[in-house]
């Protein structure tokens, strides 16, 4: 008594560098119709996320880890398109946690309603409006407390968290220097987003003098995304009293990376680094969209989306956060 | 018209790496009477410090650079002996930055007067009740902000700066795990200071498993003196929202330490690293002498000094730092 069909990608192997199309697969499984409180939810847009790296490893630390030969999962919009709830009804367009599959059969409970500012617009509750816009803000205002005419650094400073961080610490009247991997995503930035200095790290040399160059004053916040050298960089060029705030180390994912040598800045800089996982800071989520609305409805907040169509292509696109193919936020389209 | 002559330490070349006798030389100098504003004093006890190595470098960090061909200085204790100041007379007893020498002629401004509420104890205003003994109080209880029954780690456990962070986390009801390097020392911290556990870290082999085993239930602050492989156990160990708070790096002072490879683990597990200089603190000054002066007058905060007689032996004292051979507050009695 199925009357539904969905393609769901699994984890069938766990990676230990870069991951490869071996390690997932395509599987197609069948859904009943929904019971008690359940929803049937037709996806339309999956996110795909630098941290689900850290979820395909055995001993994950930033969420639980995926299972093995298990749907992943992660952000996603979807239809309700049948509807065992009182809750939610069909046509309704909710945000759940079934991404990397084209249709789910949910609990009510796990879902949100998204009333979109608009419609045209839906994707940017996956970025600039969802997760990576709210690690951005509380990253960023919470943990870097970034001061007038402070100049923050931001490295992969174009990518679905970057290009936010950017724009609020422009909108906080702060200088702002970014890190990309490309002479597009500078040009983006700057005319754009009006950001005020761009480091390309690919073609730019040793980042340390790169960035002592870009920020002459020395830089007061650095919003880690990168790690590694990035972040060496950064602590040889923090001024006095600077904070780091970090919420993901990319070069670090699929191999080791070395430590940075200058930790010992941090004392006579009396630097401050703070870690965070924005699933603790629930509490900023209604100031946060109230604000970012406003601002994206403004014009003050740009996006930047790279859409690729089909859940068989999820894989890909997942793979292209680290190749930095990508630019803005990473979204697959069903 | 020199009525005094002094005994000086020199600073007559740079150290590249650990400081030998021959970075330095005693020079005897000639003082004239105190003028208006000034005050001779005859120095009792210098302290010597590992921040000090940092002020041979010429570009320090911590503070200004000591002049090459110059007297060093630093935290000392010493008698008026003569006084063109209305502020002090002769007899009282004052601590002033001249340390490295026998005698200084100091302004008055610059003079802080002491009155010890044990006069026996005069050489603990440079240790448990002075800079060190600030730096542990500001660094545990502003920046580590332990709660009680959670476990506290601190290395150079017996120092001037870890034994007293041992003992006020102790009084706070944390407990307590410190690192040491030698066998005398962990027994003075757990069977004096009631430290709960102690690891020596030159026989313990690799360090994160000792750790473990030393605090099964993790750390959740991490007072840092050391850097280096230290740093890397503790962010291994800490838990979820651990803080770690650093005063300094002795391990990397004299030559460069890899960095910590574990970087990443401060973002899945939310910590907080702040480094801190005591100088930017005085504000705490007041509460800090009367909380630690009550817990060594009621006998809950102990300390240990090494001490070592006459100016002319004051590089041996500063060189036993870094070699572990101290025990406790280096003192030099004049």
């Amino acid at each position: 008594m199925s009357n539904y069909t969905a393609k769901e990608i699994h984890l069938v192997s766990r990676p230990t560098a870069l991951p490869t199309t071996e390690n997932f697969k395509l599987v197609e499984t069948e859904l009943s119709p929904p019971g008690p409180g359940e929803v049937l939810i037709d996806q339309r847009f999956l996110s795909v996320d630098p941290y689900m790296r850290g979820r395909m490893r055995e001993d994950a630390v930033y969420a639980d880890a995926y299972q093995l030969n298990h749907a992943m999962y992660g952000g996603a919009i979807g239809e309700v398109i049948e509807s065992g709830s009182d809750k939610f009804k069909p046509g309704d367009i909710v945000l759940n946690g079934g991404a990397w599959r084209d249709r789910i059969l949910a609990k009510d409970k796990t879902l949100g309603l998204i009333q979109p500012f608009d419609p045209e617009q839906l994707s940017l509750y996956l970025g600039t409006l969802g997760m990576p816009g709210l690690t951005a803000y509380v990253g960023l205002l919470k943990f870097g407390e970034p001061k007038e005419g402070e100049t923050v650094f931001v490295s992969a400073a174009s990518g679905a968290v970057g290009a936010n961080v950017c724009q609020i610490a422009k909108l906080k009247g702060c200088r702002v220097v970014g890190s990309v991997g490309s002479d597009s995503k500078a040009k983006w930035l700057q005319e754009e987003c009006g950001v005020d200095a761009v480091i390309n790290y690919k073609t730019c040399g040793k980042l340390t003098p790169a960035l002592m160059q870009a920020a002459p004053e020395g830089i007061d916040v650095y919003f880690e995304n990168v790690g590694g050298e990035h972040l060496e960089a950064a602590i040889n060029v923090l001024n006095p009293f600077g904070r780091i705030t970090a919420c993901g180390m990319i070069s670090g994912y699929n191999e080791a990376q070395p430590g940075p040598r200058n930790m010992m800045l941090i004392v006579g800089k009396k630097l401050r680094i703070s870690g965070f996982i924005i699933s603790d800071h629930g509490d900023m989520q209604s100031q946060f969209l109230a604000d970012m609305e406003a601002w994206v409805r403004d014009g003050k907040i740009k996006s930047k989306e790279t859409i690729i169509e089909g859940v068989e292509n999820a894989i890909d696109a997942f793979l292209a956060l680290f190749s930095g193919d990508n630019f803005g936020k990473m979204i697959v389209k069903i």
